[in-house]
């Protein structure tokens, strides 16, 4: 077994999975990502408009789901869906503003609250 | 905490960080992700050819690590380094064949015996 602390929260006006969208860059949505202050100097180097890949943990995903849709057929390993046995999810979002630990971003997906587990440039 | 459990394993050649290419795709390596057989079920509707991108967990990475280098000064999270508080790897690999829950993969930078916590459909 692996544990991992979260290094901080998303804040986000999703407050349902309902309400969010099927790609985060896609609708603009504005948020906030806020580091625990112990991980703070790690973000050093990031500036406004520069891209991040957060990796964070959808909480309320069902984790003993393996087919998406019975009918379609297809695994949740050749999915993007949340549901997956460890509900590990990626979103790309724009830095529009940094303060201390917290960066106001744009292309959110998250729901309000979600752990987040990491932040890494993106590929190309 | 968050508590995971990983869903199979990396074998590979690369016994030590030092054998580790940079970029899996650009050293062409080949190995295997070996699937606990209760998740294989997951991998429905993939092929070979397909690509996936491996969710990892780098056993051995330096947790403790918020700056790169003194010098450069760079945080880990605008970084794509292995060290990181919750060492979290991306990597993009090929499938060469699919035998049950065996996957032959091309794109491989893992070390031998590392955690797979997830797969998923890459981003284009």
């Amino acid at each position: 077994m692996i544990d991992l602390a979260p290094i901080g929260r998303v804040r986000s006006s999703i407050e349902t999975t309902d309400d969010a969208p099927r790609q985060g860059l896609l609708e603009d949505i504005e948020g906030t990502i806020e580091l625990e202050s112990q991980y703070v100097e790690g973000l050093t180097g990031y500036e406004v408009g520069d891209e991040v890949l957060v990796v964070w943990f959808a909480d309320d995903a069902d984790r003993s789901l393996l087919r998406l849709d019975k009918r379609e057929g297809r695994g949740v390993f050749n999915s993007r869906s949340p549901s997956r046995p460890n509900p590990i999810c990626l979103t790309t979002v724009d830095i529009l503003a940094i303060d201390d630990g917290t960066l106001r971003v744009s292309g959110v997906d998250m729901l309000d609250g979600s752990p987040v587990l990491d932040l890494k440039v993106p590929l190309d």
